[in-house]
């Protein structure tokens, strides 16, 4: 990355650079992924945590380990890795990418890939078995606290962790409305992943369509998108409604701040409680691990689907990413080596 | 009341009625207002609940009981009573004025008032011994849940519920940070009431006066007021801050919405929880006089002041009401009879 990007970015902002690898010290190892996942975070993070450029852009990855000194990751065995958007690299696996909190919270740069059964693509260790998988299922189940039997709204909701919400939300049997930017996701929507009602907010007055798709109100809100589509959702919600934030994407290529109604009246009116959230805080006391281990037996049940958009080829990574926050993607944006 | 309000209630928006008393029927009593109580809530409720006009105004106070068909309220009791802006009325103590959520929670018209001491006011029962001290009481300890050594804020600082909040946040150990409308409101906050700090936003940035007034950051903030007071707390928020929105004052006269940048993104970078709510929830399981209880005894040690600004004569109801609204009052606003 070699410019921060100015609304939606492009293609000139990023530049293929080829570096020589340093050899291995003792403990590190040399990895080449097999799979690289974009993800709306990368879009603010470079400037929230105020990085220098040029940098290398922020990415996560599984990788196959090449070249060992360090026992725990012995070659041959895999990896996911938060080193960002490179081809072939030598980490030290000690190191954290991110320390949420105090000691037991921070995220390693590298922790060795769970086992998956051989019908199972290690792509999916990036979407419903990896972060958006336990940021869907914790940010649903540990925020929101639905009920059986209530409606809930997910906006964004054809994208990765938005698919994925909803399917939770049926297996929890509640009323499923997805709110998304085309007729074809909302027929992927209800079709394929049993989402009761799917709304296109580029078409329709997404409060007036609320009323029809949810005619008990809305109990339980899990917002992607933040801006216009969640105020509009927040004036379908009952008393107690509950709304976890997971991300306002609408916002992410603004360059100056969507102004909105102010929610406190609303928030006051019917009792509304609103949590934003990064996933790290599940990372401790086995949370984690609980939400992947949920994840996977439901997928391995049937009960969800991994809807996966894949790219071919590192070189593409700024094309994949873009697309992603076009909304070019159904469930999650994967790009393959 | 015999017009809706428009922007800021006037004089003219209500009219003195004088009414036949009808004869008690069993179970009635006969109740004199010795003290009436102006709240916030009364500027929005008749339009929230669409109540039809001309109306008896909304508020409740404290009486006694003239006559009596009634064995629990016997003559010379006296009894809290929603019943509005009434010099005398009949009333059915069975009724009930609001219903919160199923049986256990609706608030009745009339309630038996608390005994006190000889030395204590009645009107303290619609003050800190009343609806607004629980509101300040459970409004902070239940949605704040606030930890020694942390930062609140509060807005309307000055206000019935704002300078019993910032007190009960003292007694809690926290650092406690006031938001009001003058000079001499911020002096007597910390002066008198033991504010650590307090900011006059009619002379401030209060974005950057916060900086220096909770120099480590807020962790709770009780919101009174909404809109841009608000948002300037919010961008001073700490990780894992929690907003008690009791109220939105601020647009209360506004006849269109105040426009601000959402506040999505904020509420997950800093992943924040905001509660609106009514007092009404804590009326069941024991917790209304749980909270009266407290809030009794930190008056009787004397950690905490009961403040009063008071008006004389049923007839200066609308000025007393008015002058809330634009902020005349030190603490809660009474009409003595």
């Amino acid at each position: 990355m070699t410019r921060h990007f100015q609304g939606m970015p492009t293609l000139e902002d990023f530049e293929l650079k080829v570096e020589p690898l340093p050899n291995l010290k003792d403990g590190e190892i040399l990895i080449k992924p097999e799979f690289w996942s974009v993800d709306p975070y990368a879009r603010i993070y470079p400037i929230s945590f105020g990085y220098k450029l040029p940098m290398t852009m922020l990415g996560s990855h599984v990788s196959e380990v090449l070249e060992s000194r360090n026992p725990q990751f012995p070659v041959g065995s895999h990896v996911i890795s938060y080193t960002g958007w490179r081809d072939v690299s030598v980490v030290d696996p000690e190191g954290h990418y991110y320390t949420y909190g105090s000691g037991p919270t921070a995220l390693p740069k590298v922790t060795a890939a769970m086992e998956l059964p051989e019908h199972m693509s290690r792509s999916l260790l990036l979407g419903s078995l990896g972060m958006p998988g336990v940021t869907a299922y914790w940010g649903l189940h540990d925020i929101c606290q639905p009920q059986p039997g209530e409606t809930l709204v997910v906006s964004g909701a054809a994208g990765a962790v938005g698919s994925l919400v909803g399917q939770l939300g049926r297996v929890a049997g509640l009323r499923v409305v997805g709110i998304t930017g085309s007729q074809e996701k909302c027929d992927h929507l209800v079709h394929n992943l049993g989402f009761d009602a799917a709304i296109n907010y580029r078409k329709n007055n997404v409060k007036t369509a609320l009323r029809r798709a949810a005619p008990r109100g809305v109990d339980c809100y899990f917002d992607n998108v933040g801006g216009l589509i969640s105020h509009a959702v927040l004036m379908n919600m009952n008393m107690h409604g509950r709304i976890s934030v997971c991300g306002a994407i609408t916002g992410y290529n603004d360059t100056s701040p969507i102004l909105l109604p102010a929610l406190q009246p609303t928030m006051v009116a019917f009792q509304l409680k609103m949590e934003g959230f990064f996933v790290w805080r599940w990372l401790h006391r086995g949370l984690w691990q609980e939400g992947l281990d949920k994840m996977k037996t439901l997928l391995e049940d049937g009960q969800i689907k991994n809807e996966e958009t894949i790219v071919n080829g590192f070189e593409n990574l700024p094309h994949a990413f873009i697309g992603m926050l076009q909304g070019g993607n159904v469930g999650k944006m994967i790009v393959k080596a």
